[in-house]
């Protein structure tokens, strides 16, 4: 994949977030981000990623202060890359890429990991799109004006 | 980017979400297709994408059963490219890209599109997960399990 210095100039924001995020390594770092792994080796045993890439992924990310680096809890040398304020905002996209996965790629009886909300203990339900009356909104519905 | 052939055995449905979609012109032709966009001119020319990666990802959308062809209403010798019920189904994901872009990659006086429900008239509010309770449910609050 290219490595783009510059975000686009781009009116629109799909494809502005897409320069910082649509490269498939980066959204799994964040995955994984997102399920607690913290350092680079964690990183790397998870993603099975040759570590100049992943050295590459996390630095954009520290870059575009979707992570942040802090030392380890436990006072070693090495550091830890945690989701910024920004980083931790990507949970919708997490989820409606997990959502999509579960409904449409596996077979009905192919095992997948799950996503359990500690309150009820149970699945999420399918995260739609409301508009401003709280009703769900069909992609047939919506216009984007420029 | 690598061309995958075969998709992963993966047991995470976000990696598995990723080998079909965890490419950056993929979203955005798309992001197109939720548009309006149907013809291969339309995309190329939105896009700004060479033809051969033009059709290889559009190859690809087909095969995986997110974009279908069929001839286009005028009749004529072209094809249209559409989104499948499974590629409508990434309306949340697109949902979710762009009001994480708007929120934190504009400054405040900058330009960007936006993204009206022809109900109110107006912006969708921030999509959320929701649990079965209905209530929000904060990244912090959910576990993966194996």
């Amino acid at each position: 994949m290219v490595k783009r210095e510059h975000f686009s100039a781009a009116i629109c924001p799909i494809s502005r977030a897409l320069d910082h995020i649509g490269d498939r390594w980066t959204l799994l770092i964040i995955r994984d981000a997102f399920d607690g792994k913290a350092r680079f080796t964690e990183f790397q045993s998870s993603l099975g990623i040759a570590r100049n890439i992943l050295t590459d992924r996390l630095r954009s990310l520290v870059e575009n202060d979707i992570m942040y680096t802090a030392p380890t809890k436990s006072g070693s040398a090495y550091q830890e890359y945690r989701l910024t304020y920004r980083g931790k905002k990507l949970f919708p996209l997490m989820v409606a890429l997990r959502q999509w996965g579960e409904e449409f790629l596996y077979s009905a009886n192919e095992h997948h990991s799950l996503l359990i909300d500690l309150e009820t203990g149970e699945e999420l339900p399918i995260m739609q799109p409301i508009n401003m009356s709280g009703r769900f909104v069909d992609p047939d519905r919506v216009l984007v004006v420029e």
